[in-house]
């Protein structure tokens, strides 16, 4: 018995574009293994928008995509100067994946509004972008709630590893008094080859041309990206509602490559740690700064291209975990794990 | 709006006495948070059981059995000579706890039996028991299928890490082609020992007193665990039908102090190492043995009472966890975890 699942994407950029190729590549595993067929029937970019009821070619999304086109430009159906939310409530979707770009100031547009017109549509939504999630973690959750819809996000925090999911679902039952995480790819990365002597300058060409550093390079540098990613960890796995402006944030442009070269002399590494403590009186202290991780530190053997976490709990001991990510597929595969998870519970 | 789990629980060594702790600990947290009201209705040993439908108090289950008594002496209820598996079938049960003795031999007796009991009975099991899943993997969950009632078996390896959730659930949509994993906490502990100075018999002496080995210390040394573990990761997670007599093994019986000292020497560490690899035939090929962990590693920063898996994937990266477990806790804790996931879905 095979259940179709009817999708809008919403966002064509590195993210959005690798989940149409995901739907090529795995669409006939997913419905041989679980009897979901997965559809993709609308997709949209800043230019415009495709909509199929039966079914767009997702290979034909991507191969535009990868010409530097807009998804307007789909034979027949492609339509341009059209918003994404006008797809949103066209017609039939079973969920939104939402994978417009990170936007942490002007009320995290336009995917928030992407988000909510879903929401109160009674369309499940799916989304690795972090903005409205930390703008309006709770009042995303309560919408869900009340239009009986789920929300999943497990993409906004570490890349493809389940952070959330670990520390949501599979630590249920227990406190979590302290988290540890390195949340943030580009921060690491651009350490590392400043170790190796590359300048500051060359050090972000480098990550820009390999995809892991946004256009806008304070979102990564400045610290945002791993605060954010915080603040969405705090509230889901500890419960609390943290906030970006709860978080003492140090960004990485005022460590040297003197610094680095003497920790890694060392044998040490440094890297964006982001860090939340409970208080006694109920709240947390959440922090992001550069920091020189101990030898023996779980965190400490993370690579050039990992992402990690831990959680210290009072009755799981303590648990950490962490992913090899050298290219954004499995930032992208979220998407298919949080839609997986939705239609299969 | 609260719902009660009746929950019987088969088996109050280590584990099941620790479960007990848990419920007098947590079971107002769970209640509060989760709306679900614990109630143990009854717990049994190998010398007789206790039953109340209105609810044991798991108190003094714990007390007595922290005394070195039996449960047959639980005021007023507590019956002796009889056999678990009359409790199970007695009344009214939602969910059985299956903690005896782990036993690879001799049909994984009497925990198997126990376990079948409760799924042809319609009731739910939860189990950190190795055994059965390794005996009996595939019968066990078409049965529960069958009953329509849900297996959980998180505890069976690496201890307190949800290391099956995580290979199960968080990678649906994608295919596992190596698994690497450090599933037993005895043999990392005794190899450390060893390598501080200490004779065999004196490691052992100690990792028996901290109720790291086993009264049966082969069970560990000899590498079955990790073994079996390994057996229940292959079937769980690459879905694949491996069997205990498929893994190549070799326990740590023949490491010499010498070698774990030239490894520290080295800045490396020795580890029972149990590793699985999908063949292009369909098969895999399971290994388990004493390995010199590469520095840069991910389980080379594993700790004395750490466990740890890998998961190489293809759309996912590879993703890797583990657990600091000082003491049996988290362990005993999968099986809150593993009810919670029954009752909250």
């Amino acid at each position: 018995m095979t259940r179709t699942v009817r999708i809008v994407l919403v966002g064509l950029g590195n993210l959005g574009r690798r989940f149409c190729d995901l739907l090529v590549q795995k669409g006939p595993h997913v419905e041989a293994t679980y009897g979901l067929r997965l559809v993709l029937v609308g997709a949209a970019d800043s230019h415009g928008w495709a909509y199929d009821y039966h079914g767009l070619d997702p290979a034909q999304v991507s191969a535009i995509k990868q010409a530097g086109g807009t998804v307007a430009e789909y034979t027949a159906v492609g339509r341009s100067g059209l918003p994404a939310a006008d797809l949103i409530i066209y017609e039939g979707a079973d969920v939104l994946c939402e994978a417009s770009p990170v936007n942490l100031s002007q009320g995290a547009e336009p995917g928030l509004t992407h988000i909510r017109t879903a929401l109160m549509r009674g369309v499940h939504v799916v989304t690795p972008n972090k903005g409205p999630l930390v703008m309006a973690y709770t009042e995303l959750h309560e919408m869900a709630a009340r239009q009986r819809v789920q929300l999943r996000f497990d993409g906004t925090v570490a890349g493809g590893l389940p952070a959330l999911y670990l520390g949501q679902r599979d630590l249920r039952g227990a406190v979590v008094d302290r988290i540890e995480a390195i949340p943030n790819l580009a921060t690491g990365y651009i350490l590392e080859l400043l170790g190796d002597g590359l300048s500051w300058e060359k050090a972000k060409a480098r990550a820009r041309t390999e995809g892991v550093l946004e256009a806008d390079p304070s979102f990564d540098l400045d610290g945002w990206d791993a605060a954010a990613k915080l603040v969405i960890l705090v509230n889901a796995v500890m419960g609390l509602p943290a906030r970006l402006e709860d978080v003492d944030r140090i960004g990485i442009t005022g460590v040297g490559r003197a610094d680095i070269r003497e920790a890694r002399a060392a044998g040490r590494v440094y890297r964006l740690l982001a860090t939340a403590e409970r208080r006694p009186d109920g709240g947390a202290d959440l922090r992001v700064s550069p920091t020189i991780i101990p030898t023996g530190h779980f965190l400490s053997t993370l690579g050039r291209k990992q992402m990690g976490v831990v959680y210290h709990t009072d009755i799981y001991g303590t648990i950490m975990a962490a992913i090899d990510e050298p290219t954004p597929l499995p930032s992208a595969a979220t998407m298919l794990r949080d839609i997986l998870d939705i239609f299969l519970e």
